[in-house]
C-alpha cells in the first residue's frame, strides 16, 4: 500500500441540508479516516459499530457527544473514543457548522 | 471497554529539549491516539512499523513529511497515512512548535 496525503482536510467537508454530510479522506488496511459534517441542529443519532473502534476529533465547531453512559459537550480540539459495541451519537448544538474527523479501526467493510 | 474523552488535546503536548516529545491520549482495543511534539528543528527519523497503519494529523505548526517515496511539506490541517511496512519520518521545518496527532491501528503492543 502507498502513502496517502490529504492537505487542508477541512476543505473536504461536505454539508447536506437534510442530514449529516460525510466525506472520505484516507483508507488503509487497518484504519480509515473521514469527516462528519453537521449544519446547526443536525445530529447523528445513537448507533453502534460492532467490532470497530471509532475515534472522534473535533476540527471545527461544538456539539454534544454521547458515548455509552457519558454525555458531554464537545468542541474544537477535543478527542473521544467510542469503543466497539458501545452506542454513540453526536449533535451540533452550536451556532455554526460542526466538523468532526472520524477514524475507524478496522475500516468499514474490512473482513 | 468504556468511552474515553480528552478535552483540549493540544494542552496534553509534551516537549523535550533533546528530542521529540510524546503524549498518550486514548487507547482502545483496535486503535490508539497520541501526540508527537517537536521543537523547531527536531525530527522523528525514518522508521517502519510492521503490521501497523499510522495516521498523522497536524494540529499546530509545519514540517516536512516523508512516507516511502513521498516527501512533502505538511502543516496544520493536513492528514497523511503511513501504511504498515512503509518507512516514514517527520521534521519540524517551521519557526514554531509542531504538534501532530498520531493514530495507530492496531495499538502498540497489540497481539
Amino acid at each position: 500500500m502507498e502513502a496517502m496525503v490529504v492537505k487542508e482536510i477541512l476543505r473536504e467537508a461536505q454539508f447536506r441540508p437534510d442530514k449529516m454530510g460525510k466525506a472520505d479522506l484516507i483508507r488503509g488496511e487497518m484504519l480509515s479516516a473521514g469527516l462528519n459534517c453537521f449544519e446547526p441542529g443536525q445530529e447523528h443519532s445513537a448507533h453502534v459499530h460492532a467490532g470497530q473502534d471509532k475515534l472522534y476529533c473535533v476540527l471545527q465547531g461544538e456539539g454534544e457527544l454521547m458515548i455509552g453512559a457519558v454525555t458531554t459537550s464537545f468542541r474544537e480540539g477535543d478527542l473521544a473514543l467510542a469503543p466497539a459495541g458501545v452506542e454513540h451519537g453526536l449533535r451540533n448544538t452550536g451556532p455554526g457548522r460542526l466538523v468532526v474527523m472520524v477514524v475507524f479501526a478496522p475500516p468499514p467493510g474490512h473482513r
